[in-house]
């Protein structure tokens, strides 16, 4: 197949790109080269050593023999996309292309701003370029586990049967989504959905939980097909920005409580699912939904799993509480439905003190590129919260007894 | 109380400013007359004479004594905003600086991308001033009822409770809006839901239905006051529409079969409802939705009431169906709920032959002004399909027995 990848320069989309072209499929990948771009401006990078896009794909024709073609671009840009689209013709388009960070986007207006414009326009451009050239190619666009919020009830894979009234209908699934980046993943899920009912588009929504993982089957052939993995507050996620901390010394940085529960998956299952996604494409006019993760836990569990495999290697690991910088229920209930993957032959790799001990030991390998400043969480969901380990726990004795008005809103913290 | 009117030059805006100054707020309007340059651009015009701003707020003074002061800028420039807003520190913020049509937002994908971004931009803008200067401020955001869709289910105001697999939540309400312009509503609604829950702010959503109607009581005082009133095909509405076409002797453009069931109401309760919003304000960290409408008819239903009141006074109307050129439920259940304003107190002006007659009275005041070209839908939904009216009528068989997939996609139209 001839399959897209935007974002491909990108943690997870430059894998998929790999595992593609490994399977004998035409690939051709587009990035602005923003994350990058993000990280030199805050003095940050990836632990690992990453190249450049044209010499990481120069090194995947020497090991492979085989070519990924590389556009230059940037996903707003509608004539640049336009054109990328008219020329290549892809059956498949898997799109990463989005400012992917939470906190990011909670630093300022300018930053909310930027994440929603970027996200939003660039997905529209994308829809109406396959709209005009390829309009049963099917889009397989990554969202987020964290467009659901944390409700009350059990969350389906996209949509929810409801009886109401004496009658029914399949609807979308409410979305609670806990940051401005979050948002704009449920405003692009409405919006891809519209263009699959009005324009008889085809599309699969995957709403990710938060990957982890260092290396997958073809980054790990060769030094530099690594991917990126980053620790830093703003693009490390939780199980990989602890990793990292156990091997400098620094102690886990667990937000709040460490009771909150989300859906993680190992960063070799995403190319699993994208595979099977790509591979089992949805019906013209279908916009379909898929809960991208293979296990749910705590965040607390997360820490203490890092910490028993640290101390196992030698580690002195801490745990610290820090006082939550977002503004999420700690103590809730969760529930997600991820049958739909598993169904199309999902099998999963489990998380286990082996797996977190291999990954301490590759992290291990480039500890000496850790940059220590930007781990502490400093990016507040609340600019005006005086934040206080005191605080915190006023803050969870009220959250074991939510309040819950009539309107759905939860009682806003004081 | 001051309040500060965005999209203070508008349809709606300016009576609403009006209605304000009468009852002795303090008043401010911004607007960057996007809507007379977007008129000036098509070659079209309100059918009413309509003054400058400077000139009508100088007539309001004559007429009233009172004093509304004007900002000429945009909302999706954030400085601009913010001086403002930390100037005039409103209590409330009535906010109707957004593209508001749907099938302008349909033409291209430049016009998706300005509705989208002009819309989302502009609320964020609002959000983060609000935020930064005056966070206990009220508010009052324009919706649309358009943001549902027609669901199977009945229409609540915003929430819905949801029993699922034994357990129970209040949810937002879910959406499947039916143009670019539309989801950028839908955008802004979880936009600002968001900024409730997370920085506890006030706002409330009035999602409301298609608007009808000429005068209110302030506009009535002097010619120099009219509001201004589209008929034409991008932002003209279905009743004004009708209206101007019964008195020009144009057919009356029936999009469909004309089964489509909406809400309705006269701006005179558009200005009864935010005025009820405004008086009776959301709790802090509170998203309140109300839909306002007060009445709900079929597209035919007013077509007719439009033709007996247009023949009663002599003209000779008829009714034409058109291919239609939206992608919607033709056939479908629609029940929505509204029941809080009315319980602020809401009484509504009911439409019936009588109001019809005066419309088209003071219409014909005005009809030498009638610009003609514009009249017929010529944006269309799916701009590949062949419509003609035996599609039509296909279409309209088979949606007499709608098929329905598991995952709530409609099947799609051939």
């Amino acid at each position: 197949m001839r399959i897209l990848v935007l974002g491909g320069d990108g943690y997870l989309g430059w894998p998929t790109a790999l595992h593609f072209s490994a399977r004998d499929h035409e690939v051709a990948v587009v990035d602005n080269l923003a994350r990058r771009r993000w990280h030199r401006a805050r003095a940050t990078a990836s632990l690992t050593p990453i190249e450049s896009l044209p010499d990481r794909i120069e090194a995947w024709r020497e090991v492979s023999g085989r070519d990924i073609v590389a556009h230059f671009g940037d996903v707003t840009d509608a004539s640049f996309l336009d054109r990328v689209i008219a020329d290549f013709l892809p059956e498949a388009i898997v799109h990463y292309a989005e400012q992917a960070s939470a906190p990011f986007s909670m630093i300022s207006r300018e930053h909310a701003v930027e994440t929603q414009v970027n996200n939003v326009v660039g997905t529209l451009n994308v829809l109406f370029a396959v709209r005009e050239h390829v309009p049963a190619c099917h889009l397989v666009k990554l969202g987020t586990m964290g467009e659901y919020g944390t409700p009350n009830i059990d969350i389906e894979e996209g949509y929810i049967e409801i009886e109401h009234k004496g009658r029914r209908d399949i609807l979308p699934f409410p979305k609670l989504p806990g940051s401005i980046y979050h948002l704009s993943k449920v405003h692009d899920s409405h919006n891809i959905h519209f263009a699959c009912r009005t324009w008889g588009l085809r599309a699969t929504d995957l709403n990710q939980g938060v990957v982890y993982g260092v290396e997958t089957e073809e980054t790990a052939l060769d030094e530099r097909l690594l991917t990126r993995f980053d620790y830093d507050e703003l693009f490390g996620t939780a199980l990989n920005r602890f990793c990292v901390q156990a091997v400098i010394g620094h102690p886990l940085t667990v937000y709040g409580s460490g009771t909150q529960v989300r859906g993680f998956l190992n960063v070799r299952d995403t190319l699993q699912c994208v595979d099977l996604a790509v591979l089992n494409p949805a019906a013209l006019g279908e916009f379909r939904v898929f809960n991208q993760f293979t296990e749910q836990f705590s965040i607390m569990e997360l820490a203490e799993l890092v910490k028993r495999a640290g101390d196992a290697l030698g580690y002195t690991v801490e745990i610290d509480r820090y006082v939550n910088p977002r503004v999420e229920a700690e103590h809730h209930y969760y529930n997600a439905v991820n049958e739909k993957l598993l169904g199309l032959g999902l099998k999963p790799h489990h998380l286990g003190d082996e797996l977190v001990r291999s990954m301490l030991t590759v992290i291990a390998r480039h500890r000496h590129r850790v940059i220590t400043d930007a781990i502490e969480p400093s990016v507040r969901w609340r600019p005006d919260a005086q934040g206080s380990l005191e605080r915190l726990d006023e803050d969870l004795a009220r959250e074991r007894s939510p309040q819950r008005s009539r309107t759905g809103v939860r009682a806003p913290a004081a």
